[in-house]
């Protein structure tokens, strides 16, 4: 059951820029959670004590990742070189910027620096108390939240770093534990329509289908293969063995009329 | 894109319990990553300092949490009327007990509390230096872990419980968007062997499996159906799918030799 992560590379390629951070101790948790996540650049935007003692005690052994952060005086200069910048905020309700949770973000950053080499993404954190300005939103692709309890929604921001950075390594690994490194294009709804056509013949040819439960049957399938997102070899593959499957049935067939 | 969240009042049934905690700014970080994501229940087995001015200061706004926690003396006394418990761990090479990482465990924990209305399940995390026990992992029903930096894995213990915290929550919402309401139990991992075993050997009754490359191409198939995280009804239809072509193929063989 168990098998070794290797990061995956373009998790270097996502930086966390922190715009005028207070607390220099949630600079240096910012620091660990990243490192815990396999992330190591670390923006800081104007921050208010950096570095600094407590932040060191709190970054534990991520002190490179701390002491690696680089320092600048507006978010434009945190944010050159990057293709992509997501914001973090709360949800909200009437807004012109296009909103992500904190699940599709990793997967926008990811495929992102996974379609091109050079490029590089950025999620931006605000103030401990007041988060980002619209101007600095406006600087911002995707506005990007934490589902939380809307009753107190307002994440510590090491805390909010560490969800966005688990869900980043969450997105690669995806890609890399499930399949060495690469995994092909998921199959389109014509290609899973195809292979639902074939498993429900197929398990007509081996007398496993009771015709009068299909529906129900067919209903359950879908829902385990839906849920393990096949992409195109694997519905290759599937179709292989239910063609392996026919043929040796057919022969047995054959065999019984030549009998 | 936008919807309500109403918290699931399951939330409500998963403690969190805290093993001999030494730092109390850590508590106060714990309750406030519940609240955050609605968990409510807190308990504390011999926390070295509590209350506390440091806690309360961390844990914001969530006062009521820090404020309700219950102390107790012993971990058995924590998990008092619990269904399920999960030890939060590093991953494991060669241990007994069963492994999940994070996300399944907010499955399976959402699961057991959805199932039965009386359920309750904790998430166990112990001391910040030496976690649990082995004595205490063995009151825990499952190891939960969360995939993290190999090079660096030690989470804090507030943003571990952030992390598994927000799992659940994003459990609620994948059970209230995805299913219409009802799961068997995972499969364990004696039953994904088995299920393994059966898979290798049909595939070679129907002639499938070239046995060179058997070892890849098991691999790949682990990959998909781990993915599709396979209930213990999903086992035995797909192992009664497999035994109806082995024995349709027997027959099949049956004529050969007759023939």
């Amino acid at each position: 059951m168990i098998e070794d992560y290797r990061l995956d590379p373009n998790l270097a390629k996502i930086r966390i820029v922190l715009v005028e951070t207070s607390h220099p101790g949630n600079i240096g948790a910012v620091a660990r959670a990243m490192k815990n996540m396999g992330l190591s650049q670390l923006v800081l935007v104007n921050p208010k004590e950096y570095p600094s003692q407590v932040a060191s005690a709190r970054a534990s052994s991520a002190a490179d990742v701390l002491n690696d952060a680089k320092v600048v005086d507006s978010l434009e200069q945190a944010l050159e070189g990057v293709q992509i910048a997501f914001g973090a905020s709360a949800r909200l309700r009437k807004v012109s910027w296009p909103q992500l949770d904190v699940r599709q973000t990793a997967k926008v950053a990811l495929q992102t620096i996974t379609a091109d080499a050079t490029a590089e993404v950025a999620l931006v954190f605000g103030r401990e108390d007041s988060g980002l300005s619209n101007a600095e939103l406006d600087l911002c692709n995707y506005l990007s939240h934490i589902p939380s309890n809307p009753a107190y929604s307002s994440l510590n921001i090491s805390a909010a770093v560490q969800v966005f950075a688990y869900e980043c390594l969450m997105a690669t690994e995806i890609k890399s534990v499930h399949s060495n490194g690469y995994r092909h294009q998921l199959a389109t709804s014509d290609q899973l329509e195809g292979f639902y056509d074939h498993l429900y013949q197929a398990l007509q040819d081996i007398e496993f289908l009771d015709p009068a439960k299909n529906a129900r049957f067919m209903r359950r399938m879908r829902r385990l293969f839906n849920r393990a997102q096949l992409d195109v070899k694997e519905i290759d593959i599937l179709r292989g063995v239910m063609s392996a499957a026919q043929r040796k049935v057919g022969l047995a067939s054959k065999d019984d009329r030549d009998v």
